[in-house]
């Protein structure tokens, strides 16, 4: 019994799909064969696999941004994993909102910053891969996809393999953003396909105050929607992803600015 | 009871998505998970999400062509957007094949040219909504895919806001063609991947006529199908959109034939 | 009552879709629309609409290397058709592994010849298509995706045409590879997203051996993982889809090494 009245029950599990894996093979199509093996009534959605190649930065970013968004025990699989078939570690990881499959390389330290992991396991159980002898260039379709449908099914995390300390789980250091006299500093950290600018500010930092953005040289009046000001025209907003964003309304920042990933950002607000 | 034999059950209606969101970031990716917060097992269908960004012209053609081959109550959601945050109403439409969710800035007057409007509502009412407090830039999250989730769930048009009138609704235009003296006049409204133009005639103009088109100084043949010519050569047919389109076999016909979007052509028949 | 422990009840059939019709358009979404139309509750399983327009010979690359991972009884629909409209047959295929519907131009010749066909029908049964009138431009949608979606349900491959020899089905001849003195000579046959070159050569070749590659007057190592080379280095493995490839680790081999497409390699191992 339980009190959770969002649980969902295991047999409608949702699994997501995260990969650098693009749209022009049939690396996804394959992953969902397998996983059509283990259950086709399975909800499969992806979230992109349009991640740069080997970017885990992207990837970690994207992954952060979509998991508040899906039900109670969505099993999360994210396969952006340019040390597969090295040692890394392949695992499963329980948290508040559900599980994360994929290898140990950072790419949940994202989601593990905002809810903690509850529980972690190596994939050492070779009864929940696709094949005993793996693909040492592909993981996600011999390891990932069979396991995160045996966890959508109901398999618990204990039985994928050996627990291991939450604790030890690869991190990735994108940067703090940091309190200043006037603000605080930050950088962008994404770009979206519309150019918008994404930063690692949170909005909560700009709520309720009159703020203006500093970056290159420019200044950009802190706003609340593109339309705030003219056709063309720079604005800096907190962007539907939670984070202060610089945008054109009707336009691109990220060619009409020159304004680059990791580039610094100053909050003014008073 | 019913008598209409093609009348799917609530339970199973499908829903549309098409957006200018590309397949870069996790906005469509989010989209769903809002759709299996409410219910995990809705059939969901991706018209398209490469629409240009903020071009409700293409969008208003993609749905227009669409529609006519879904169930009956299919729930179609459109979300190109450029006012969002504005004052552009955010609306759900019933007509004869199903229902529209989207903002109210014309994506929607194709079908509804087509297909006349039933009823239509203004969302105001926030329980279907995700949030009392939407994002700024984000309604297709916080608005229209939950609203749609419940509508393809079997609530009513009516609880999700105020009824408004039809003839209100935002209407496109994308210029009509004009019968002359020897066929017909329009205009290029749309090019697909293939590269094939496709007019604003529709092909009952030609229905059992010889014909040939005119555009910019070239006169092409019209045939039924891309093999009425050699490999290379220019043709135009009743594309399987219904429009008079032209074509070149096994190419490109706009890189080859320099023929824009908005570019004039005759038909001349007999 | 059946002996196939994997056989999947036709209830739960799995559906894949590979053409390319990309992602601009609507076209994969109405042969969507189409099939929900006969059953809104199918699983669809996109492999990729990326192939280059037109290109058999990447599609049936594609298909040969996905078929694999599907459940038992999966029906496979292919369409990528430039003779769309002409008299090519419409065609589907029953093999160990499942169904194949799409048209008589090769496409299938790479599955079927890892798995030989049991039963072949030419779509002549009108009653299981859209309309009696079929589009000359788009049978994706008005014959194999309604045929396709009726074998799903459950209909007999014999229900859907007139029965035709599997031998007559056409093949595409994409160069075999021979084994030499010193090992084999091939070629190579893809080229996937991250500018990985796949070969000819099956990967059972080198299993065991001590062995590299020459191609264009480079050597290049074979090895089982990308990280068995420094960062930017070129190693020779046995890729995912079972055939030798050379790549370049963290890097594009196709971009860095100047290989292209039909490019002759030898292995040599001894």
């Amino acid at each position: 019994m339980s009190n959770n009245q969002n649980l969902v029950a295991p047999q409608a599990r949702v699994l997501t799909l995260l990969s650098d894996f693009g749209d022009r093979d049939v690396y996804v199509g394959v992953m969902k064969g397998v996983i059509a093996q283990i259950n086709p009534k399975l909800t499969i959605v992806d979230l992109t696999h349009q991640i740069p190649p080997q970017d885990i930065v992207a990837a970690r970013f994207c992954l952060m941004n979509a998991y508040p968004y899906f039900p109670v025990e969505t099993v999360h699989v994210a396969v952006v994993d340019p040390g597969v078939g090295s040692r890394r570690r392949a695992i499963a990881v329980e948290f508040a909102q559900g599980f994360l499959v994929g290898p140990d390389n950072g790419i949940f330290s994202g989601v593990l910053s905002q809810s903690p992991a509850i529980a972690a396991v190596e994939l050492t159980n070779l009864n929940y891969w696709r094949t005993q002898e793996p693909s040492k260039t592909f993981h996600g379709r011999d390891i990932f996809a069979p396991v995160a449908a045996h966890l959508a099914n109901g398999v618990s995390l204990e039985q994928l393999g050996q627990e291991i300390d939450p604790a030890t789980l690869v991190q990735l250091d994108i940067g703090n953003c940091k309190e200043t006299a006037t603000g605080v500093m930050g950088c962008i950290q994404y770009i979206d396909r519309f150019g918008n600018l994404v930063s690692n500010i949170p909005g909560s930092y700009v709520q309720g105050k009159t703020w203006f953005v500093q970056a290159v040289g420019l200044t950009i009046p802190g706003g609340e929607t593109y339309s705030d000001v003219e056709t063309g025209e720079a604005i800096a907003l907190v962007g539907s992803h939670g984070w202060v964003e610089i945008a054109i309304n009707s336009g691109n920042a990220h060619l009409q600015l020159q304004i680059k990933l990791q580039e610094a950002l100053s909050v003014i607000s008073h």
